[in-house]
Formats: structure tokens, sequence, C-alpha cells
């Protein structure tokens, strides 16, 4: 970031990986020590912000669930507000600004506002956990196709997941935690197996992150006995059968085909 | 990497990112600067091997199209040879090493042998392709799944990705430059709308990348007319509309839409 002659404000959106500082890339790093500004999501962890110099104004704009969209609205107004004023403004997102991260919006707002702006990817949630866990998104003998999907939805009757799931495929279920167990119902109804092996990661990429496995038939259990809190990914998918676990529950049930999808990856 | 007795070797499957240097993470470029061996793909761009020292020893693996499978098979023999022998091995693998990267192959043969193994996230092309060209991978209005596919395939008709494509979803196909026409023609006849937005992303991070839009009818004439070149990202979606496009081909046929997905992400 060079220095920029006053008033030439600038808004850049940061992907600052799922947790672990040693995570974010060099450039949210150098990033943070450059800002005039900060303005941070809940997600971000406390790992993450000590990386920003004291110096540096911080603001945070933690979301409150029951009123996203008027909150969003007023974040794209700060945004833009201090970026006119001439400010160098990072907005640090958890995981990658792009992926369930309203990164689209924030852009959208700095585009009508005639707002330079500038998107550093980080390292999403599902790759985080499954650097972790040991679980490898794709696999030549077990995943060629891996989804991403927002299970915080108003209605799970509306979505049809099923061809995200199963044979050959990976899927990776964001903010699932609340409706767990109905999402395994539905994947269910809709014909995927409930043998599906799943993994659940909890504070994945923490040092006290938790990673369990069990089958999709006992996923809203799994989440309920052990008690998951937030943030928390779920995977879904022959798999997750691989993830070191430490809850090994079922685990000998699963066997690794042998069968590849002939995709040369 | 905390220096280790005598033949106590590591395994270290380290995601490289895009080739911007700037995304490695700060664990792998510090992971570079203390291995003893970083064996690397072809895929890994100059900018960021320049990042390895000179005393570090450097291995190149850069695959061989047409005999994968026996490649693979040498360089997991190596991996664990090296580790064996007592080295801070890095396996540099442009990207995230999950993703389309075999990591889950070089762990397994890990495990197998015995050899502590750690896996450290990058960012996939994915996402820092996106960013870079502006496309969210997922929006509350256009998009609330995206999925990965591998678009090197022997046999396209086995595929079904028209579930993966359409309304609401993001679909970005790796790897699938040769293929492209083959690929737009397998999801119409699957029922993909031709005319979805289609982004091409060519060397996506670098300075001399290129964004390129149309329609998904017009993939693979796109590709021939514009010569695009490996590695090349095509995401089909919505959201490719909103690509910062240099060929804008086609943009100015695409509204977006009000309706969201009730996700509330
Ligand atoms: C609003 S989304 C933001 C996702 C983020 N933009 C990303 O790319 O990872 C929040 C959800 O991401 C997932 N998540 C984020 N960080 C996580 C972590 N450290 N471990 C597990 N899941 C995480 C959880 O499912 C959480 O509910
Ligand atoms: C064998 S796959 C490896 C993917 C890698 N593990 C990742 O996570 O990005 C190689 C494919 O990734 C995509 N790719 C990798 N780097 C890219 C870049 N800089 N721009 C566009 N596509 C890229 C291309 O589709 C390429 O054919």
């Amino acid at each position: 970031m060079e220095k920029t002659p006053p008033l030439a404000g600038k808004l850049w959106l940061v992907g600052a990986g799922p947790g672990d500082p040693d995570l974010l890339t060099l450039r949210a790093a150098r990033l943070l020590t450059r800002a005039d500004l900060v303005v941070h999501d809940g997600l971000v962890s406390d790992d993450v912000l000590a990386l920003i110099p004291p110096d540096v104004e911080r603001v945070s704009v933690a979301k409150q669930r029951s009123r996203h969209s008027m909150r969003q609205e007023k974040i794209n107004e700060l945004l833009v507000r201090e970026a006119r004023a001439g400010k160098q403004v990072v907005r640090l997102k958890g995981g990658d600004p792009f992926i369930f991260g309203r990164g689209g919006e924030e852009l959208d707002a700095a585009r009508e506002a005639g707002i330079d702006c500038e998107v550093v990817p980080g390292i999403t949630a599902a790759a985080g956990c499954a650097a972790q866990a040991g679980l490898p998104l794709t696999h030549r003998a077990d995943a060629s196709a891996v989804s991403f999907v927002a299970g915080q939805c108003k209605d799970l009757t509306d979505q049809n997941w099923s061809g995200l799931a199963g044979h050959g495929r990976t899927l990776v279920i964001y903010m699932g935690l609340a409706t767990a167990s109905a999402i395994a119902d539905k994947l269910i109804t809709d014909g995927v197996s409930p043998g599906l092996p799943v993994a659940v990661i909890e504070r994945g990429t923490a040092a006290d992150a938790r990673v369990l496995r069990t089958l999709l038939t006992d996923l809203g259990d799994l989440v309920e006995r052990e008690a998951v809190k937030s943030p928390a990914l779920i995977v879904v998918g022959k798999v997750a059968a691989r993830a070191d676990a430490l809850d090994c529950l079922g685990a000998a049930a699963f066997t690794t085909s042998t069968r590849d999808f002939s995709c040369s990856f």
C-alpha cells in the first residue's frame, strides 16, 4: 500500500482466515499494519486482532443475528464514509471475503460510491478445517467435486442439496449447527445415504479445535451430545471418514473405495 | 518448526496459493525458510520459489500428463524416504493441498509409513481468481452454494454437474480448459441455461492475468478465440456477470436478481 495523497481513500476487503493468525496471507498481515482503520467481524479471532498495531483505529461490527440486512447497510455506509474521508480502510472478515462473507455486497457498495476497492482472499474455513483434520476435500479415489453451502436458512425445504452429496462428492456446510438435524433429515429424505460419513470440526485451526466423526443419520444427535459450539463446519462425504477424529465412532464401518472417477487431478 | 532430534523427520504438505507470493500464508512463508528440502510442483510460481533460501535443497516434480499415477507413487516414495532420513520436508503445492492437489494421497503415504505429517492450507485458485476479478463466489442475491469440480476427465458423460450449476449456484471448474467446449455442451444438454454467465480467469493473481466473460453457450469459442492458456479457471453462474472483465461481451444482457435465497449469511 503506497502512501496516497489525502482524500484518495481506499477500501480493502481482506480475508482473515479461519482463526489461526499464522494462516493470514502475507498481504493481509502487511495491510493490518498499514491501515488507517480496521473494521472487523465478530468471527475474526483475538489472535488475529492482536496483529493490528495499537495506533491503528479499530471498529467491531459483530453481527446481530436478528437484524442482518439493516446492519449490512450500516456497515456499507461506514466503509464508504471512511474511505471517502481519505482513509485506507481494511474490512477484515473471517475466512475468505467472497465465501459466505458478504464481500460482494461491500464491493458493490464501494463500486456504486466510486471508491477504489481491492479484495484480498483468505483461507476459507473449509480449507483450514480440512488441513487441520487431515481430511482431503477432494481425493482421486473418493471425491471429484466439493461444494460449500450455507445451512443458516429460513426454510430448508427450499434447498436441494442431495445432488451435492453422495458418491464422489464432498458437501461442506457452513453455519449449519443450529439446523444440523434438519439438514441431515432433508438430505436423507432426498436420497442421500444415511450411512454416509460426516465430520464436524469445531473452532477449526484453533489449539482447542475438536474434530468429531459420525454417520449422516447421527449428525443431529452428535451435535447435541457433544454440545458443539459455533463456529463449526460440517463435512458430509466419504472423505470425512479420513479425518483424524477425536471421536472415531463408526470409523471401522468405512472402507476406502478403489474406484476412481477417471478424473486425473 | 522446532529443531527436532536427528532422524525425526517430518513432512509438511503446504499450499503455495495461486501464484502471487503475497498470498502465501505466514506459516507457509516461514516453513520455506526453515525446511531442509522443498519438493514442489510445476504449478508453483517462480515468484513463490524465489522465497526459498539458496541453501535449502529443492526438487521439482512437475507432472507429466501421460503418466500421472506412476509419478504420484514416485513422489510419495521420495517424500517418505527423505523424511525418514530425518529431513524437514516441505511438499509445496499450487493453491490448497486438499483441493485437486493430491494432498490426500501424500498424507496417506506418510500415515502408512508412520511419518509425522502436517497440512498447511493455501489460497485455492477459486478464491484467488475471484478476489482479483471482483467476482463473489457466493452472494445473498445470486448464489447460496459454490462447487469446485475437475474438468480434466477421461469421460465427461460420466459427470453430472447440472445440479451444481444454475439458479443460486456457482460452479467453478478447475483444469477445464482442454474440455471447455465439451463441458459447456454437456451442461446445456443436462438442462443448464445456455445464457448463463461465465467468466474465465487466466493466470489469476498474476500481474498479467486476464478475466474474460461470456455466456455458457459461447465458452468453447471464447477459449479458442482468445487462445486462453493454462492455468485457467472457469466460473459458471450469475455471479460471473459481476466480474471486472477485460472483455465485457454480453455483459449488458445480465441483470441482477433481487430475490434472495432466504439464507442469511
Ligand atoms: C458467516 S460464515 C463466514 C465464512 C467465512 N467467510 C469463510 O470463508 O470461512 C461463518 C461460518 O463459517 C464457518 N467457520 C468459520 N470459521 C470457522 C472455524 N474456525 N472452524 C469451523 N468453522 C468455521 C462456520 O460454519 C461459521 O458458522
Ligand atoms: C491440479 S489443479 C491444482 C489446484 C490447486 N490445488 C488449488 O487449490 O488451486 C490445477 C488447476 O488449478 C487452476 N489454477 C491454479 N492456479 C491458477 C491460477 N493462478 N489461475 C487460474 N487457475 C488456476 C487451473 O484450473 C489449473 O488447471
